[in-house]
């Protein structure tokens, strides 16, 4: 029994930005109070993991980068608790969350949004509620937390918070995908009343949808549009070779920004592709450049149209544009892990991929073991990866 | 009678930008088809009204400025009607509409928009739908519409959709300043199920509320966050002198944002007034200054805050924040006229009036003679006026 003890096993540790990481032995510590230690069994890994790498990432800059376990997409199963943890027990599944739900902050108690605090402060500066960290190298060097998660790793630490229980009969590799991005997709579109739906922002049956950026997080924002219902959906991307698989999520009409006839704009071009000439009554942005940001604003429809920011920008950027748009009756508005709680929604994204409407295995277009990792980060920008799942 | 004949009456006509209007007379054709012929009684003059006289207004640019009759916030009762108005009749009291109501279009049909289109497109080139002016000078020069409805002559000729029949008991002088910037603010808190509301985005009982700029349409913000339940309602303006008019409309605080102590901000000063500290939960921007947009979003609370846009910015100018303000669930909307519909909701608002929720006597500090106009525009850049409103 190791519960109570450290563990040694191997972790991908990054010490510098855009570094391959290293895959090395390191110590996991026991779990205290209300803390869980968790074995992953499968990982996926997400831009948000290659982001923070880069040292673009303004809470973990390049200028101060410390040792760091990256990883936030996970499923696995609880080898240990901490003393004071009553509602998750050692053999439990689990799926990590990035975003917490501890049940009775604000946030949590408000049904509008998902944005927990409980452990939001410390999580942001890599270490546990306590200030410290669970993780260390051989010789003793503390080694950071990644958003809560630091899943690139055999065994993690986590908030009792960071981690909701699944039935044990759901594959542990769909699972892990509901970690982030697809669940980041799919809450967005607000089927069913989940995610978006709490922001009374649900696409909404018969209506018209643009997606911008086809990975993981835009295709899974396609796939919730048709399970909304949407009548138009178009997916842009820059990358044709994209249409296929936007059109076997749910696209109806694919369009490429960098195609267009001279003299059209991709603005102009949806709104021209709008049943009415008004505009998309649903954008959304899955990309994190703020151009796209504003297209997707200007696109939408006069009067009732709402765009949602999800893709995450770099440092400093900002979305800009005329006031005028918003005047005339058009939301603009973001959300953060499809605005899913993930504690009590999780249940209602795991019923939809039981029902086929969320294709999780369609997600997964690369396997490998964990020790492949750094390849995997390549797999990321090779245009025809949506995830790499890896086994442990 | 004069039905069906022109008539020679008194007028103020901008023959220039930011040149004195010119009191004249003018011709003032019968109503065409669906039109209707206006004796106006009360107007009062807007901001947009000196916007478009100054040349900054896009439609109505200084560099193609043709001569035009101003004038949108008025009373008035019907002198005589085209041959298809059914639904009004001679001696009908009504508010004009610089936004009609068809009740037909999209826009009329969805609940939650207040943008007819029926007449838009004429309406910005200054001419009646069929592409022509009912003005003319004695020398038999034409002589633009505004806004679709030009008050500021004795008579005038707008669309049977841009004008609202009311009851003849309601005082004119209260019911001209319903036209526009009290119903915009008013109708933008969202007061029992009016305006806003049917974007979900009224005031909600023991919220917070932040105010940019008290003018008429800051003003009747305060006093529709009052009507709705607001708990904290922040009124924010660089004049101190009108913190006390701020105070009367509802406000429970005043905050000029330049007379913080060095190294505190606007948006740092508003979230700290928030209860919990994460920002307000309602902000609206009345003054068209686009670093205020900015400032009235960041002030919004993280997770579930909202902001409005309600003022009108110069040509070119652009609203720029970091997009982390939207993911983490603000939302940045807009809306014109407060999101009435002003044939079907009209009633309501003189409903809040007549209950005394709506104080509209409160914002007529200046009353002129018709022939006074021009004094008008100095009083509106005074600082200590809401409304100038003109007997004619």
């Amino acid at each position: 029994m190791s519960e109570g003890k450290p563990i040694e096993c191997t972790a991908a540790v990054a010490y510098a930005p855009n570094k391959p990481l290293t895959i090395e032995k390191i110590i996991v510590e026991a779990p205290k109070t209300d803390e869980i230690r968790v074995k992953i069994l499968k990982s996926a890994l997400c831009h948000t993991d290659a982001f923070t790498l880069s040292g673009e990432d303004n809470e973990w800059p390049a200028s101060d980068f410390k040792p760091v376990i990256l990883g936030h997409e996970a499923a696995g199963i609880i080898e240990s608790v901490g003393p004071e943890v009553t509602d998750l027990a050692v053999g439990d599944h689990v799926i990590l969350l990035y975003t917490a739900e501890c049940g009775e902050c604000k946030f949590c108690l408000d049904d509008r949004t998902n944005l927990c605090i409980k452990v939001r402060s410390t999580q942001g500066k890599g270490v546990m509620p306590d200030g410290t960290t669970r993780f260390k190298t051989l010789k003793g060097e503390p080694i950071y937390h990644f958003m809560g998660c630091s899943t690139f790793s055999d065994y993690t630490v986590v908030s009792k918070h960071s981690a909701v229980k699944i039935d044990k009969d759901f594959d542990l590799e769909k699972a892990a995908l509901l970690g982030c991005g697809v669940a980041t997709g799919f809450g967005a579109a607000g089927y069913k009343g989940i995610g978006a739906a709490k922001k009374q922002n649900q696409i909404t049956e018969g209506s018209s949808v643009a997606v911008f950026g086809l990975g993981a997080v835009g295709c899974s924002v396609l796939e919730g549009a048709r399970a909304a219902g949407a009548k138009k959906i178009i997916a842009v991307d820059t990358n044709d070779k994209k249409e296929e698989w936007a059109r076997s999520f749910g696209a109806t009409d694919f369009v490429n920004p960098t195609k267009l006839p001279e003299g059209e704009d991709i603005v102009s071009k949806l709104v021209s592709m709008s049943d009415d000439g008004f505009g998309i009554d649903f954008t959304y942005d899955c990309t994190g450049n703020v151009n796209v940001m504003n297209n997707a604003l200007m696109a939408s429809a006069r009067g009732t149209g709402i765009s949602t920011v999800i893709g995450v920008a770099p440092a400093g950027a900002q979305i800009s544009v005329r006031p005028f748009y918003l005047i005339v009756g058009r939301t603009w508005t973001g959300i953060a892990f499809g605005n899913i709680k993930g504690k009590s929604e999780m249940n209602k994204l795991i019923e939809a991929s039981n029902q086929g409407v969320l294709s999780l295995e369609k997600y997964i277009t690369h396997k490998r073991e964990f020790k492949e990792i750094n390849t995997a980060f390549e797999d990321l920008h090779s245009g025809d990866c949506l995830r790499t799942v890896f086994d442990y």
